[in-house]
């Protein structure tokens, strides 16, 4: 299988940040130069990111190097110059990184990250860091989203299976964790970053047994600790029933059901009916969890539609931003040698110097953000601290 | 950094595919199942879809296993048996999978790829196979779209910095290759699956230097081969004038200008004006390429309003299937020891069996496809391979 691994993540760039570090190397254009990554613009249906996916960027910059297969598949190319190419091979990254720290929300303009380097490094990095951290901003926004329309209940990262790939895997249950998702489905996001992981269980299972109470009685049995069943393989309120009961024999054996999942169907109206005949079986505390392709939006009208659920498994839409499944991430030169810069493009200019944000809370709540040039004094608290110097942490991940 | 790896990735799978394989294992449950990938409809916007993923899929199932290390944080996790433990530590793929060809128009309902295998490897292996070929397939279906809008001209994966993450960059540009794109920007896609890269320059380039002409003809210098200069970081049409007036006066040195890529503004009618300045300077041959948040509508549009653009960059919406960000994939137990399966749920019934897809072509271009039984007969081709046997490929890939 081919991995993007630190060995060859150097590569995972697009061609040009490549031919136009070759013309800075041939023109000896190499001072220190400074690129802001921001969003121009919050999407639609966004009042807020939550910054994301530094820690990723920041290992990226501490490895970053071309290694020899690197430089012989670049070899292979054509263009680049011998000259160029044993500069590559000993380039590291070497700058300083500014940035907001991840959970922080950020708005429109504020670079969620500032780096100044060298321009070769300075330029040959745009691809990756705009990859990681855009992405993840995405999903921690997302997830925040999801946290405040489930008001105070839980919910666990599903997306795995519809997430964007390997990496998309467990970088969206990281991010939907510094987002407010309590914990993910995603085992490997669990060993990599300790979050908890959390699983129920699959229809398949169910269909594996003979009936689904026989399926209900083994798994309970199996899986004792903290089991919760699927009860809408066939019929969703005759599985409740069912769960009831298997539940009543084991309780004998000190087999608790912590809960039910409901992943089909009209949810708020089977979730009364299931809560009523949990209740009536004395199961008052067997919680319920629905999943099924749920967003904040779905969560927000069961919540005010008073649906006795207890917590939600968000997936895809959470996985994917589905309602915005890309941020517009921009990384632009906004100073160098000769001093601030920007662009002039239709639609597309940019703030020019090198930034600061300030933000200002009112009665312990945002009240506004300033942004102004790094050396201006203003009042509020500022943002972008200096989190690599020299190409390295100056604190420890 | 961590990195999905061949060391890890059997541990990228939802908590629940190994909880249901322990109670598989203390019950004896391990005869030969198969499960079914496959959509049950087509998203909105899409008449097909194009198989893709699928060596991805096979390289992970000829690689599965749980190294020391996961087991150790399968352990720590608590409820998992020892003996259950030292089971998946021995684990690898054993089973059987029947799968459609990357490339092949695939519909609703048609397994993309069918797992037999003894039911605790072929449950396990579900969360990873439905991330890799769900995400694939969808976005070798959006490229399939963009070629068919853009009506012969080629078109070039942008995506990468929009991607989900390092490991959709890549999976991205291999499935829009798939899809139809003639290259990637993409690097490292280029080095892993020798997609031929292709690059520009940015706005970035031209602001590193004291004016757009000065940053023209040094880059022209430096990269004399297919130059393509970005003309829009001030005004296009002065832009388009300066690339002409550098392009004569680096003519007589050999140096050719290949095109030009607009990237911002009106596109329509400011790739009227500029096809316009550069026959009026004899530049004919100049190629026009057009990017920024292009997806096939607008292509189609372009071309359907006659506009003389000659290839497009397209990224984001290409990348994460803007439209469509998830694919509706399931994995589903159709058969076991005990015969043919189905789940009856509430719009999510299974059709059950062991499978194969007929497709039946008139005058050359298919007409429909018949779902059959594995051993039925039918008319047409079957597009169900064995593609792996006792848990290897059954020819390199």
């Amino acid at each position: 299988m081919t991995w993007v691994t630190d060995d060859n993540a150097a590569l995972l760039t697009d061609l040009y940040e490549l031919t136009m570090a070759a013309s800075y190397h041939a023109q000896d254009m190499n001072e220190p130069a400074t690129f802001d990554l921001f969003v121009r613009a919050l999407p639609e249906h966004r009042n807020f990111l939550i910054a994301c996916g530094l820690e990723g960027a920041l290992d990226y910059l501490e490895r970053f190097n071309f290694d020899d297969e690197a430089i012989g598949y670049l070899s292979s190319l054509g263009p680049f110059s011998d000259s160029f190419l044993s500069r590559l091979g000993e380039l590291t990254f070497s700058g300083e990184v500014r940035a907001i720290a991840e959970g922080e929300a950020v708005f429109a303009e504020e670079p969620i990250l500032s780096v100044t380097a060298p321009l070769i490094e300075a330029q040959i990095v745009e691809s990756f860091l705009l990859n990681c951290i855009t992405f993840q901003t995405m999903i921690a926004s997302k997830a925040a989203r999801v946290a405040i329309s489930s008001k105070g209940r839980s919910f666990v990262d599903f997306s795995l299976r519809r997430d964007h790939g390997a990496d998309a895997g467990v970088k969206a249950a990281r991010a939907a964790f510094v987002g407010g998702a309590a914990a993910t489905s995603n085992v490997l996001a669990g060993a990599f970053y300790g979050i908890p992981v959390n699983g129920t269980m699959a229809h398949s299972y169910v269909m594996a047994h003979e009936d689904e109470e026989h399926a209900f009685r083994t798994f309970m049995k199996d899986c004792p600790q903290g089991t919760v069943l699927i009860i809408d393989t066939f019929d969703v309120e005759e599985g409740a029933r069912r769960a009831a009961r298997v539940a009543h024999e084991l309780a004998p054996q000190g087999i608790e059901l912590r809960g039910v999942r409901i992943d089909s169907g009209d949810l708020a109206n089977l979730t009364r009916s299931v809560r009523k005949i949990l209740d009536e079986a004395d199961l008052e505390q067997t919680k319920i969890i629905l999943s099924g392709d749920l967003d904040e939006y779905q969560i927000e009208r069961l919540i005010a539609d008073e649906v006795p659920v207890d917590s939600f498994g968000v997936g895809t839409q959470l996985g994917t931003s589905g309602d915005q499944p890309a941020l517009g991430g921009v990384y632009k030169l906004v100073a160098d040698a000769r001093g601030p810069k920007m662009k002039l493009s239709t639609g597309k200019g940019t703030l020019p110097g090198r930034k600061q944000v300030f933000r200002v809370s009112r009665n312990g709540t945002l009240d506004h953000d300033v942004i102004g040039l790094e050396d201006e004094v203003a009042d509020g608290r500022p943002l972008l601290d200096c989190v690599m110097k020299g190409g390295r942490r100056t604190s420890p991940p």
